[in-house]
């Protein structure tokens, strides 16, 4: 129990501040349970001037990360960001230290540089926070069902927009109100455009698809659609038929039209019936639902975001590699032996609904349902629109069978060119389950 | 990649079955995750001439365990029971081979002896498979959270109890009609006792509690009760407030009255709100939340039981033990250093529904809602049942404030003595969240 583990922290906002507590407030507990004591040496910030939390030893703040990261046997990553992140990761795996990391940006987009550099180097990288918060769905895909075959993931892995998207179902508001309401409330930043426009949940579908389907899985290969055009009239009429729209991230198994197995991933906005376990994730919180050969479905469902539980994931991930450093062992590494095929995302067929302002005359909704048989469209249900009507003509509300996004898009263009069909209001997809 | 490791399978019955499937079919998979060949050395059964599933290799068959474990690196014990399991495994530890086990009476019962022979011995133990299935929370509360302070664990972790409760929920039938149905279709055995009166969940809430509050507790230490005595009436009265019936495995840190700090456990059917997120958890399904200081609320879902999903956990721990053989390290160690003390279940208030037949006629309810008042017990709400009326009297239901056991109790027994109460039809508990 004599051991100490040299931990630096990198990053000292609202979750390094937190981190720094619970190593602080769960020091006894956590020399306990790794059999080490976890000693903080140097906090590296931008500005060593800036006030911050009493929690913090001044004495141990430093604006020079580069000198920290070489005297440390654990490197904690809380900056953000690509640069100076990267090269800092870098250092610290080839001086030898472990690291833990929170930072989703610079995994998706240069997580297999590190992940060799840390096999090359005999250290742990760990980053449970980088995914969904204190949702310990990184550690599940890795290490709990690392005996299984992973076919399907499909989250909510985006707080912010799971927030607005709730209240603007529960408060009947639209978009801009929503955002502006997530943004008072500290749940969206000024800048809204990693969360709102699904970069955020790309990156973590890449982290998470990469390890589900051992193949390296990069932020650009998922095809992303924002929230956006969500209007309150879309989110109101998917209520009519017993839906939720939710963002999701997508990753899946799928076999291609020339039988080759590959990932099929997407992150867009959906309707999900309300008897879908995702669909009662409400608020900022995350759930990830994950399908696997053996295991079937397995749910985790949790805060994604936030000082104190992206911390707590932190610490776990800590925990795990001090316990590695005192046994001499390391922890799971990256695998990326099947380099699946990213499939082309216009491949999966998913069902749609469509809202359609047409004539109120005789005849136009054969002629619709006639559109959609010439592009091979099967239509599951058709309904006028419940909603009281702004405009003249009737609201017409149809959900597809199953469709390849080209014949949706064949048939959309189709409908435009009917003179009976005044607008196409919205087209968003449906998840069944 | 050339290292070899060799592993013993006890017990083929579903789950050592499809254990053996997924280590044949995902053979290579395996390799690339570990960095070693898993060779199955031997399979130990009770009777070497039963039949089998043809993925079974006849000539691995023993029905000499003991001479197997001493030959391999890997021991899976999935035999269940004490006897001879215990032997089997601590033979194991001592012969140096890291150990498997989906043995949730085993280990509430014995696991300290198996921890310490494993801590001595410098091998793993690992057990995701004992307390809920494909589930992952025992690695969830080992590992994901073992940076936090663990506050509570909920749980819903018999599958059998759970899809009886629900087809008395969803199908409005009695308890006898629904477990011979559950019985028929395999979710119930023969003798249902395990289950039905709880021993199951106790055993599960024993293993999780002690992990998560690093305090040795026996499934002794759990107060039982089971669901045998919950009616159809009981189930359809919850309904009409808003609210199902759930056998739920509770183990939270409280404070006793001289403010010592300990753990409360208890394993018994509770109403919970429609609302709660336990109460979407269906069928044969598990469910467990967790609420972690820092972190919050955490919610694991997913199949509790099944040869395939409990293979998954077991699978998840082969390649846990197999990397660490491999890396030359050691996984989580059980640590029991915080030895909290088990209070006293009366300690701990909860909220009571009371059904009760009382005589139709002026000033019962002041009378009712007086003796409740004598006692110290105050009610939240009162309400005639809206079942039709099977006996003359009117029956009404109350629901509490929290209150403790004793105050409840003595309410009951004053009730009896009221002229006016009739019968008291069922006293329950309520969760809430």
């Amino acid at each position: 129990m004599s051991q100490t583990l040299r931990v630096a922290i990198l990053g000292a906002g609202t979750v390094g501040t937190e981190v720094i507590r619970l190593l602080h407030e769960q020091g006894a507990d956590l020399t306990e349970r790794t059999g080490a004591e976890l000693k903080i040496v140097g906090i590296a910030v931008r500005d060593a001037d800036a006030p911050r939390d009493p929690i913090i030893d001044p004495a141990l703040i430093t604006d020079d990360p580069a000198s920290l990261v070489g005297r440390a046997d654990l490197v904690v990553e809380l900056m953000g960001g690509i640069d100076p992140a990267r090269e800092l990761v870098l250092d610290a795996i080839n001086a030898g230290a472990s690291v833990v990391t929170a930072n989703k940006a610079l995994l998706a987009a240069h997580g297999p540089q590190l992940y060799e550099a840390a096999a090359a180097r005999g250290v742990d990288i760990y980053y449970e926070a980088a995914a969904a918060g204190a949702v310990p769905v990184v550690r599940g895909v890795r290490e709990s069902l690392a005996g299984d075959r992973i076919n399907r993931i499909i989250g909510i892995v985006n707080g912010t927009t799971n927030y607005i998207l709730d209240e603007m179902t529960h408060g009947g508001i639209g978009f801009e109100e929503a955002l502006a309401q997530a943004q008072q409330l500290g749940f969206a930043e000024a800048d809204p455009t990693a969360d709102v426009d699904g970069h955020d949940a790309a990156a973590k579908i890449a982290i998470l698809s990469s390890m589900a389907f051992h193949t390296r899985i990069n932020i650009d290969d998922v095809p992303v659609e924002g929230i956006r055009a969500i209007s309150a009239a879309d989110v109101a009429t998917a209520a009519e038929s017993g839906h939720v729209i939710k963002l999701l991230a997508i990753a899946e198994r799928r076999v291609d039209d020339q039988g080759r197995e590959g990932i099929a991933l997407r992150v867009y906005p959906a309707l999900l019936s309300t008897d879908h376990p995702l669909a009662t994730v409400r608020g900022a919180f995350n759930g990830v639902l994950i399908e696997a050969q053996a295991a079937g479905e397995l749910m985790f469902y949790g805060q994604g975001a936030g000082g104190a539980p992206t911390a707590s994931a932190v610490l776990g991930d800590v925990v795990s590699a001090a316990r590695n450093r005192v046994s001499g062992g390391r922890g799971p590494q990256e695998t990326s032996y099947a380099q699946l095929p990213v499939l082309d995302p216009g491949l999966v067929a998913t069902q749609y609904q469509l809202r359609l302002l047409v004539a109120d005359q005789p005849g136009v909704l054969a002629k619709v349902a006639g559109t959609f048989g010439e592009h091979g469209v099967s239509i599951q249900t058709v309904r006028q629109s419940q909603l009281p009507p702004t405009e003249g003509p009737a609201e017409i509300v149809l959900i597809t069978h199953r469709a390849p996004e080209a014949a949706l898009a064949a048939t959309t263009e189709a409908l435009a060119g009917l003179s009976s069909v005044q607008g196409l209001l919205a087209v968003t997809r449906v998840e069944d389950h």
